[in-house]
C-alpha cells in the first residue's frame, strides 16, 4: 500500500468525479455524483462532501487534493475567472476549499489536468507538442508546446473549444459570446441538438422511434444507437467526426504537434467519431502538419480528468508518480 | 560604428530584402529586389547575389548570414520542408547558402524571424504569450508561448495562415489542400481578389475608374485608394478586417496572448484593417481571453522579417543586442 493518498477530483459539467489516487495512479476508491445544482453555495457543499467520502476511503494519509473544473481558472490564485457552464465566475475555489477541507487544494482548468496525465502518463508520454480536446457537456482543450502545459497570460488559454470552424454557424451555448466555434458544433450538447434533427428526419430509424417511445434525445443514446449499428445514429457521429476534424485541422496546422489526444465522455464513441476526423485531416490540413501526427483516445478514457487532478496533487504534495 | 555586421534577408512571396546590419539593429544598406524566379536555381542564384551585395557595403566584417523563407523549415536541417509560394521543397537551402556565401548561415520561416525581433525589440517586448501575424502575398505567422518562439515537432508549427474560418470557404491559394483557410480570405491576394469584385460591382468608385482605365486591382491599390477614401475601396479593406478579426478570435481563445502583432506588407492599411478587426475580437473572444489583449501594427513594419533574420544572425554569431 502506498504510502500516502491525494484526491483527484474532475467537476464535469454535469457529474462530479472524486477519486482516492495513490502514488502510483492506482485508484483506491471513486465517489460519483450526477447533480449539477445552479447555486454556487450548493456546488461547493457537494463538492466538499464528495471529497469528504473519498478522503474517509483513503487506506492511509490524505496529503493534498488536486481539482479539475470546467472553467477559466488563474493557475496563481484558483480563482475561476469565468465559466460557461457552472456557476463558479469570480469564485476563490482554492480557498475555499482550502478552508472547508483543511489540506493543501490545487486547482486548473479539467482539460488541462486531463492534458497533463495523459503527457506524464498516457498517450501524450514523451512528447513535446501535444493536443488534448474533451468532448463531454462542453469542450475542453490542454496543450502541451515546446515540453511545458501552456496556460496563457491570464490562465485563459487552450480554449480549444472556442476555435471559430464555421463564421456564420449556430450560436456557442453558454456564455462564450461567439456563433460557430467548435463547441457550437461538436460536444454532447451539439449531438442532442443533431440527433433531434435527424431522429424527426427518420422517424423509422431506431433513432426515430426512441424519440416517439418519449426517450430524451441525448449524446450518450445516439453514440449507444450508433453502435448498435442504426444508420441515423451513424450519420449523426459521422457529421461530428468531420466537424471535429475541422478543428484537429485548425490545430494541427498551428502547433504541428506529435499526438492529438480525444478525451471526455463524448469519446464513448470511438472510431465512430474518429474515423471520419481522420479523413478530413488526412485531406485539408497541410502535409508536413499533418504527417507524423497521431490521433488517439485518451488513454485515461473518462477519467483522465480525474487522473489529472490526482497529478496536480501529487505535484503540490512533492511526490513522484511512481 | 559596431565592430562586426550580420546580414539579415527577408525572402517574400514577391520580394526579397538583404540588409547589412550591426548589433543595435541598425542597418547599413539594404539591398532589394523584386524579380520571383520560378525556378530554384535561379532563386538561390538571385539570393546569393543580393546578400553578396549586402556583404560588400558592410562597413566591416560581416560573422553570419540569416534567412526568413516563406516555408515550413526543419530548424535542425534548414531545409525548406514545404513552401505554397517558392520552388524550395526540398531545398536545403542553409547548406547551398553556406557553401555559396563562405559564411555560417542560419534560415527560419520568415513569420518566425519577425515574431522573433518584435518579441526582442518591438511590441512584444517582455511578454511571455504573443502572436505575430504577417500580411503579404500570404499569411505567415509566429508564437511565443510561455516565454518560447514555437516550432513543432517538424518546424511547421504556427503556420496561422492555415486555420479554417469558413469551413465552407473558398479555396487557399497554393500547395495548401484547404478550403476557408484565413490565407484564403484575406491576405494580399484576397484584398485583390475582392478588390476586383467591388470594382465591377461599382464602376463609378474610384476603384472602379482604376479598373477601367486598365490598371491592375491589385492589394497595393486597393489600400491606396482606401486611405484616399474611395468608399468602394474601404468596403474591401473593412470586409478583410471582420475577416482578418474572425482568425484573432480563434487565436486569442486558444493562447491567451499578451499582444497581437500584425506584420508584412498589407499592414500598410493599417486601422482601416485593425479596426474592424478588433470590433469582431471585441463582440466575440471570449470575455476573459480578450481583455487584456493589445493588437498592434509591428514596430519594424515591412522590415521586421528582415530584422529577425538579422537578430537569428546574431545570436548565431553569439553577438548580444545592444
Amino acid at each position: 500500500m502506498a504510502a500516502g493518498c491525494v484526491i483527484g477530483v474532475d467537476l464535469g459539467g454535469t457529474k462530479l468525479l472524486a477519486g482516492t489516487v495513490d502514488s502510483k495512479l492506482e485508484v483506491h476508491h471513486r465517489a460519483y455524483r450526477l447533480a449539477r445544482p445552479d447555486d454556487t453555495g450548493e456546488l461547493i457543499d457537494q463538492l466538499v462532501e464528495t471529497v469528504q467520502e473519498a478522503i474517509e476511503a483513503a487506506p492511509g494519509e490524505v496529503l493534498t487534493v488536486g481539482l479539475g473544473v470546467p472553467c477559466l481558472v488563474d493557475p496563481h490564485t484558483g480563482i475561476a475567472l469565468d465559466s460557461n457552464h457552472l456557476p463558479l465566475r469570480g469564485v476563490a475555489v482554492r480557498d475555499l476549499l482550502t478552508e472547508r477541507l483543511g489540506l493543501p487544494v490545487v486547482v486548473d482548468n479539467d482539460a488541462n489536468a486531463a492534458m497533463l496525465v495523459e503527457w506524464r502518463c498516457g498517450e501524450a508520454r514523451g512528447t513535446q507538442n501535444a493536443i488534448m480536446l474533451t468532448l463531454g457537456t462542453g469542450i475542453g482543450g490542454g496543450l502541451i508546446v515546446e515540453g511545458r502545459l501552456v496556460h496563457g497570460a491570464r490562465g485563459a488559454a487552450a480554449e480549444l473549444g472556442h476555435i471559430i470552424v464555421d463564421a456564420d454557424g449556430p450560436p456557442c451555448p453558454g456564455s462564450c459570446p461567439n456563433h460557430g466555434c467548435l463547441e457550437a458544433l461538436v460536444s454532447g450538447h451539439a449531438i442532442g441538438v443533431e440527433g433531434l434533427r435527424v431522429a424527426r428526419a427518420a422517424p423509422d430509424s431506431a433513432l426515430g422511434r426512441a424519440l416517439r417511445s418519449g426517450r430524451d434525445v441525448t449524446g450518450a443514446l445516439v453514440t449507444e444507437l450508433a453502435h448498435d449499428g442504426d444508420p441515423a445514429a451513424c450519420d449523426v457521429m459521422t457529421l461530428m467526426g468531420r466537424r471535429l476534424g475541422l478543428g484537429v485541422v485548425t490545430l494541427v496546422n498551428i502547433f504541428n504537434p506529435e499526438v492529438v489526444v480525444v478525451g471526455g465522455g463524448a469519446i464513448a464513441a470511438g472510431e465512430l467519431l474518429l474515423a471520419p476526423a481522420r479523413e478530413v485531416v488526412a485531406s485539408r490540413a497541410l502535409p508536413i502538419n499533418r504527417k507524423d501526427v497521431r490521433r488517439v483516445p485518451a488513454r485515461f478514457g473518462a477519467e483522465s480528468g480525474m487522473l489529472g487532478a490526482a497529478c496536480m496533487a501529487l505535484d503540490l504534495a512533492g511526490v513522484a508518480i511512481e
